[in-house]
């Protein structure tokens, strides 16, 4: 089996209220990220929340970024050297506190 | 461009004292889900929760799952006739009740 591979996500939750420039989070917020990450990060994927579980509702968060990489250590050697760069750049596109999550990820397909 | 593709992910939030039986969702469930949702599914993935954002902070998920498929309405077609059954398993497997979101994938690389 092949070694499995971890995924870095931050979660942006809804709030009412709250702001979100889409525009600026995937045309400059992620190309900084992703020219900083560089090859610590084997893929990335930007999901932009449309509706939660029933059409009139919600979707729980307003975006979601997931950065798979070989493993956490991996990801946090090419992290550290950018974390004021990257976290210094959040308030230019939201005012929503982002939540981590280090995942395995048991299956792909 | 391309049709952007839609993400309909589910989340098992970690909750103290909860119950998420990995092996069975990992081996009886998903392949029932995976199985039952045939070709409107393009990709799935599966992250189990190791930290939070800060190494000693429990993952906010004890469990992620992502259906990647063309369009909702494809995602709920293929779903629909199986509902009972999926939804009848999560039991099997959990007490936490699932939270629902469905992305627009605005990157993917």
């Amino acid at each position: 089996m092949l070694k499995s591979m971890v995924r870095v996500s931050i979660f942006y939750p809804s709030k009412p209220g709250s702001r979100f420039d889409v525009d600026y989070y995937l045309e400059t917020h992620m190309p900084l990220a992703i020219g900083a990450l560089g090859t610590a990060v084997k893929h990335v994927s930007v999901e932009i929340g449309k509706i939660g579980g029933m059409p009139d509702q919600l979707p729980p968060f307003t975006a979601i970024c997931a950065f798979t990489c070989e493993s956490v250590e991996a990801f946090t050697s090419a992290f550290l050297p950018h974390a004021d760069l990257l976290q210094g750049d959040i308030a230019n596109y939201t005012d929503i506190a982002p939540v981590i999550q280090v995942s395995e990820i048991c299956l792909e397909q």
